[in-house]
């Protein structure tokens, strides 16, 4: 057998509680308070309870008809999402059936879909991707889209709908339960979390599905260079990992590996800290090590980093204006405000140009295109040389990790944790708990003893401007500085520094030892 | 226990033949030819025959001294060369000592060692990297170092020097066990097959370590690339491979990913390619494909591609003649001649800029720091704007693989593998064949029938010019167009161009199923 077949044969763990579907309800836990301002734009759907799963009271076996959606980028373990859906609601009742609409929402709304046989999903188990029906990255908002989604869950006689994908995908879910309660639509509306970057979390959900795979993979590689730097002794690796609105992945990641420098987006936007000042503080690392005969180093980077430096914040914001002004690109720098104008002269020439060229097909500077691993190199070698205390040869590597992590095949723990969230979900729609979204408690725990719930999406809403208007959407969860992570991390960077305490977490073994082949992500871990 | 604990504890497997060390000899098989070149130059170690291991002859027990010393850039698995070496010496008698020269053959320039003790070595068994001891890129040439190394050798009373290196690291064993005998230091040198480049092999060598890990790091994250571009839909994947001299790495990864299109260096220069041939070739792919209603792809580069173009190789050649005669950077592009200078001006100005200004020490172009990805991608946008067939979007993701393949844990394969060279090179030590290279035949079976041989360096070695004078150098191995591996590919190829046939081969497992974890490279298997 190959490596795929083999991976087929696996079967997921789930929490106990699931596997008796006869006998299990969703019961109230306790009530979650509602952003004021999202109240009144949710009458069905706020001030629902956290709902946790309990044995008891005895169900009749039903049909289901369930319709599924991938929504967004990839993160391994979506297929099983899919499986753990379907093989659940054929036990409620084997005539159940899924729908797979094809090619993300666009597919509700073209009513577009695969039916989803047991023969079909052979094939996708425990596999990476999304691509047994496709993705895409429509947003379900408008009047017209609610109206058209809900006409192609009548004519499929859905009793539910699971969405899974990030915030962004699971406000729409929540918008969309809202409209079908509001009209009187049956179809249920479960939201699963997905996401890689991590930034869908909250108090009631340790974690986004894809994450751990996704910084395994991650880790795995940045070991390895850690391991490299050590051996060649000559080299600054600047690592930039993906992850542009949080810092979760990389903070993961430096966990894992004990790199020598770890920049977190949201500690340069807690301390305003300039650019100059991170080129400084690397500038520093470089000539201390030095000293200490260490001329090699590794440094991680969140994508993010530069959003989060107010000063380049209000450069990006300023160019986006002028040139939404009509401001040609070769007089965008002499329109520069006297701060923003030293900024810019800073930043190296190929970083000027593409701040004024490289443009988003609504005008916007391409901030996820920089390579800020680059621009800190170059700015670092020059820091370097006008302070003159680094004697040796400067050598910087540029690495970024980003799609080798979001379709690989999912970990034992995200196989295990998207089996459930599927289960989680058939039970939902079976209980018609409309507006919620699939979760596990007690994810740092062994499957079996994890903790099925569902989380009102309205309760993680708050209202943001986008595109100039205040709309109901899920809050980004940043790294939180008081979580066990951030402090672990915090206790320990400065000893990274100077004592060279790299670790290789080493390649993602599904077979083998569980306590290397389950391991949950780092970040999960509780203070012991 | 943690991921490295679990590394340590396992125990690598060899060729049966091996552990029975009191009764084992390297017998002469057949005479191997030499160049006639070369033969004047070695008179103490040309002419040597193929050794292969036969049990009896039965061997006294004897204390051997023994030098190792790890040569040019990190391989997965080099340090189990030291304590497959260590084991076995230690077995032929307690009293035994192993010294690791420290930094690379600066180390026995300078006679900077490190006593190798068991406890020394209980925390690198299986390990990545070379960090025990340290690598180095000094070539023992001169008269002078092969003096130096002499005394090291004598004031250590060693009775072996085991060099883990490249191509250029073994013919420098080869030159100073020819310098030993000639001026009667008994000091037997022995080399070991070492770069993940895979351009380290002949007859007699399969291959080299370190080929294996590396390409299934770099398997692993095409693969998942792959899965990627299959489930997002949109994007063109452009992947360099390490491996500048010869593309054994990039057909490797093609043998177990499927790409849709794979550029092999040595068939470009077999055809006399052209870049813009290239380009073509690459356009009319994304053409071709979109009438599949296929908007992605998966192409993969070799790192040396450019120098393998004729026409590429000669502009390069003639900057930096033009720079050595001291040519101004901005009057070059006017001194090329005609093809030249059209060759020049296809190029995007970025890649333009790097050849005029991108110096190494030497005063010459850097290739290897060339992006050829990009230059790739900007070159084919470019392209299929003049094509006019193309209707979609072309949306290109770059990619570089190489630090992180180069010091992984060793796969199973390459920890067996190495902990055997090692073992193999102590037998050579205690028969005193010097100008050998360790190596293993029947790498494609299990390790316990893998068949331990012996190699004349000098039968691999030949005349070549570097810096303008004629010197004996093992020849590099090129992808034969005649092997399995290539036939396979092929056959293959066209298909792998329409119909997606991607393949995951997954993260490497360690342990688990023995036919996963114990996989050999896919370019060792025989036609069956």
């Amino acid at each position: 057998m190959n490596f795929a077949e083999y991976r087929r044969a696996f079967q997921p763990k789930c929490p106990q509680i699931l596997e008796q579907v006869e006998s299990l309800q969703f019961v109230q836990e306790k009530e979650l308070s509602c952003d004021p301002n999202i109240e009144p734009l949710f009458p069905h759907t706020a001030r629902q309870s956290l709902l946790v799963a309990k044995k008891g009271g005895e169900k009749l076996s039903r049909v289901l008809q369930i319709g599924v959606v991938f929504s967004g980028g990839q993160a391994p373990g979506g297929h099983n999402v899919i499986t753990g859906l379907f093989d659940t609601v054929k036990k409620m009742h084997p005539q159940s059936k899924l729908h797979g609409f094809l090619g993300g929402p666009d597919g509700i709304l073209q009513s577009r879909s695969l039916d989803l046989t047991k023969e079909v999903l052979a094939s996708y188990r425990n596999e990476g991707g999304f691509d047994l029906i496709g993705s895409g990255r429509t947003k379900l908002e408008s009047e017209e889209h609610m109206k058209r989604s809900l006409k192609t869950c009548q004519s499929l006689g859905l009793d539910g709908l699971v969405i899974i994908g990030g915030d962004d995908s699971n406000t729409n879910a929540a918008l969309l339960a809202e409209y079908f309660l509001a009209n009187h639509q049956a179809t249920t509306v479960v939201g699963v979390p997905k996401t890689i970057d991590g930034d869908l979390q909250s108090e009631n959900i340790p974690i986004s599905f894809g994450f751990d795979t996704a910084t395994k993979v991650y880790g795995e590689l940045i070991g390895n260079i850690t391991k490299d730097a050590l051996s060649a002794k000559k080299y600054y690796h600047f690592i930039r990992l993906m992850g542009r609105s949080a810092s979760h992945v990389t903070l993961e990641c430096a966990l894992k590996t004990h790199p020598n420098l770890t920049l977190l987006s949201e500690e340069c936007l807690a301390d305003n800290t300039s650019l100059l000042r991170v080129v400084d503080e690397i500038a520093t690392l470089i000539e201390r090590r030095e000293t200490l005969d260490r001329l090699y180093g590794v440094i991680l980077i969140p994508e993010g980093l530069l959003e989060f430096l107010p000063e380049m914040k209000r450069l990006i914001e300023t160019i986006n204006e002028l040139i939404s002004e009509g401001t040609k690109e070769e007089k965008i720098p002499q329109k520069l405000s006297g701060e923003e104008s030293k900024v810019f002269s800073q930043l190296p020439p190929s970083i000027q140009k593409q701040l004024l060229l490289d443009r988003d097909p609504h005008g916007n500077v391409q901030v996820s295109q920089i390579e800020t691993e680059k621009l800190l190199i170059a700015m670092v070698k020059k820091r370097l040389e006008e302070r003159k205390k680094f004697h040796g040869t400067f050598r910087a590597v540029p690495h970024f990790f980003g799609y080798e992590g979001r379709s690989g095949y999912p970990s034992n723990f995200d196989a295990n944790y998207c089996y459930s969230l599927g289960s989680i979900a058939a039970f939902l729609v079976r209980e018609k708990k409309s507006g919620y979204m699939a979760a596990c408690g007690a994810l740092h725990e062994s499957p079996g003893t994890w903790e099925p719930k569902a989380v009102p999406i309205t309760s993680l809403m708050q209202l943001e401007k986008r595109k100039g208007k205040k709309v109901p959407v899920i809050k980004k969860s940043l790294v939180s500085f008081s979580s066990e992570a951030y402090r672990t991390f915090v206790a320990r960077k400065d000893a990274w520094k100077w004592d060279d305490d790299y670790q290789m977490p080493g390649p993602i073994q599904l077979f083998g030892p569980e306590e290397l082949a389950d391991a949950p992500p780092l970040s999960l871990r509780k203070s012991s």
